[in-house]
């Protein structure tokens, strides 16, 4: 069977569309497809910004946003420009890497709902904890999991492996041939890919 | 009928493909297209980059060859890459806006074709002078007429607007409501609202 991991960071802007097409677009190519949270901010720190991208930059920021609107505008999704934005992705990214490989992908959807949807703050308890109780995971023991050493340590250890792979910035699909392809724009080309190179 | 502008960089390694592609997509559409040549250095320059993004952040550099590689195998276009990168495109720009309207697109292709399938340096006139020969121009007269006054400064003022349109990079499609739509990858999109926006 095909294989391919989805790479997304929950305060980048266009994870947002790709996490919400993804899991479709992988189950009409039967590829399999793992979900994988990481943190940009250590691998923008190694290209020395202490910031997105998009706010150093305003012209592409202000690119950005608009191409958004328009992406979102197209798949029915609504848009709410996260304030401030980048949001603090990290207790999210904990929470996603802490549950079952099952429970991810509709958690983390969820999540972007919370954040790019309703323009909630995806650092809080508040909003964190419902969305675990939605997809049927009792919050307080994942919430205390998902700060224990070992989970940092797994979320630091992925974040290194999204360096080595050369990830440029999220989402991105990687095929186990080494392959990466960046951008909500690029899921089906990846996916495309996987499913060719898994055939020979 | 529906209209749409195609903004350009010689030196943009994704230009190139664009414009080996996007005067079929426009034709196959029944989309009028103007070709804008303009320049990246000064819209990058008040961004604080003095060179390529792609030299600046290796990361992406790396990223940008390989995707591009795999687009152009896609394209069955021919790849090479310029050395040094990015080719001083002052010259090539000057002389793509010197050239009447519908002999631009043609010359474009050519230049792109000399720099990124041959490897070809594009600011010596050796390069350049046959290209416009092969597009049955007399290559003399117009490399005089594209360093006058006047054609410096029309680059100048294409460059402006270029900026004034808040452009993020090269390729850029715009249309008459004054969207922008960045890169090789947003050219169907761009004529497809081209098309739309026409038709109100």
């Amino acid at each position: 069977m095909a294989r391919a991991e989805f790479w997304y960071e929950f305060a980048s802007s266009y994870s947002y569309p790709a996490a919400m097409r993804v899991g479709a677009l992988a189950a009409e190519r039967d590829v399999a497809l793992v979900w994988r949270p990481f943190l940009l901010g250590p691998l923008f720190a190694g290209q020395g910004w202490r910031d997105s991208p998009f706010n150093l930059y305003p012209v592409k920021g202000r690119y950005m946003w608009r191409d958004l609107e328009r992406i979102c505008a197209a798949l029915g999704l609504p848009l709410t420009r996260p304030d401030p934005f980048p949001q603090n992705s990290l207790h999210a990214a904990r929470l996603a890497l802490a549950l079952d490989d099952s429970l991810r992908p509709a958690f983390s959807r969820a999540v972007y709902r919370a954040e790019f949807a309703e323009g909630r703050p995806i650092d809080a308890p508040a909003t964190l904890a419902p969305l675990l109780a939605e997809i049927g995971v009792d919050p307080e023991p994942l919430l205390a999991r998902a700060v224990e050493d070992a989970n940092k340590t797994e979320l630091k250890a992925q974040t290194a492996r999204a360096a080595a792979l050369g990830l440029p910035g999220a989402p991105c699909l990687t095929t186990p041939d080494g392959e990466v392809f960046w951008g909500n724009d690029r899921l089906e080309q990846g996916l495309e890919w996987a499913l060719a190179h898994a055939a020979r």
